[in-house]
């Protein structure tokens, strides 16, 4: 898998968990060529050549196209939800752990941008049963941050007049990262993560003490 | 333009300076087409028919698809630039110009989204000499908010510790606003362009007498 942690920065994508190594090898080609060319441009060939193997293998892994993007989707989102997940439910205050989800999730975004973005922009080609599943993710993924947004102010230690808007906010921010970060550029994704952890903390007005 | 005025939550499109008509009907095509499929599925073909055009009415205005690219990232970045120079050249503090220039790039990026993802998600499509132009306007709408930042904290208004991130930040996070804004959804462009002002100026700590 070298090309695909050429890609990511040096790190390993999440596929561990596909299995045979050939549904595996298909889905990074996937990732690659759907983030290079786009969802509609790539055929199922195109993407049974970058593996290396023929169409007709393909066809014994993934019955479509759009079933390859699912699954993509469903393990991207999955990563997603288990990296706020398990910020938001660690010790500490919600300051430290608000500070934790969105280091984590810079780094995701920053590290794996090749598969972000491709989670993030081709949600429009799912079909509507893949659709509703992904959106019902996202909505888990939304409320394990608000969850910590509510925390906080209940405890006192934010101030938040919206916390709906803000943690829509905090998740947009996060996530954009996978369409600018760039490997060449001045800032690691440990960087990249620190500041905008700073800067959320902000956001939410968190108190000097609980920061 | 009943098409390009409904995916656009109904504001009209920054194309009234193409002419003529036959060449602008053509760049509206392109948008939907770009934003619907993805560039490199898009062909010339595609366009000309959206446009109730033929392929060779199309070469008449436009040589390649990339050039059709190549004019509507230009027009949307020279509009980008604008709106925010506006905002910085206006009168008042560092807080309430930094505010305006939030709500009018949010505004922008909900209301013309369609546009604003094509130029924002293909620029990798475009060839060395477009890009680079491209990148130059880029680097001039980023030195417009940072210039706005580096006032705030030269008066003392604002507590930036890093000037060039935070800048980056606040770009990504308006721009991001083209992604996931629905105009169906229960927020206005002018909702979200008055929450995101809260926010920025919560994220450079601007003094709550300068705000």
């Amino acid at each position: 898998m070298s090309t695909a942690q050429e890609t990511t920065g040096g790190e390993v994508e999440p596929w561990e968990q596909v299995t045979p190594d050939a549904a595996r090898r298909l889905l990074v080609a996937a990732v690659e060529a759907f983030a290079e060319r786009g969802y509609h441009a790539t055929t199922t060939r195109d993407i049974a050549g970058r593996a290396g193997m023929s169409p007709a293998a393909l066809y014994i892994h993934y019955k479509t196209k759009e079933e390859l993007l699912h699954r993509i989707s469903r393990i991207g989102h999955d990563k997603a939800l288990d990296i706020l997940r398990t910020a938001a439910r660690a010790e500490g205050s919600p300051a430290e752990r608000l500070a934790e989800a969105v280091r984590s999730f810079v780094r995701w975004h920053a590290g794996r941008r090749t598969t972000a973005r491709v989670v993030q922009y081709e949600l429009d080609a799912l079909g509507p049963d893949a659709r509703a599943e992904i959106l019902a993710l996202r909505r888990q993924v939304d409320a394990e941050v608000r969850g910590i947004v509510e925390e906080g102010v209940a405890a006192g230690d934010f101030d938040v007049p919206d916390v709906q808007g803000t943690t829509l906010a905090i998740l947009s921010l996060c996530i954009d990262v996978a369409r600018w970060f760039n490997v060449g550029g001045p800032r690691t994704p440990d960087e990249v993560g620190a500041l905008y952890a700073d800067l959320v903390l902000r956001m939410v007005a968190a108190r000097p003490a609980a920061a």
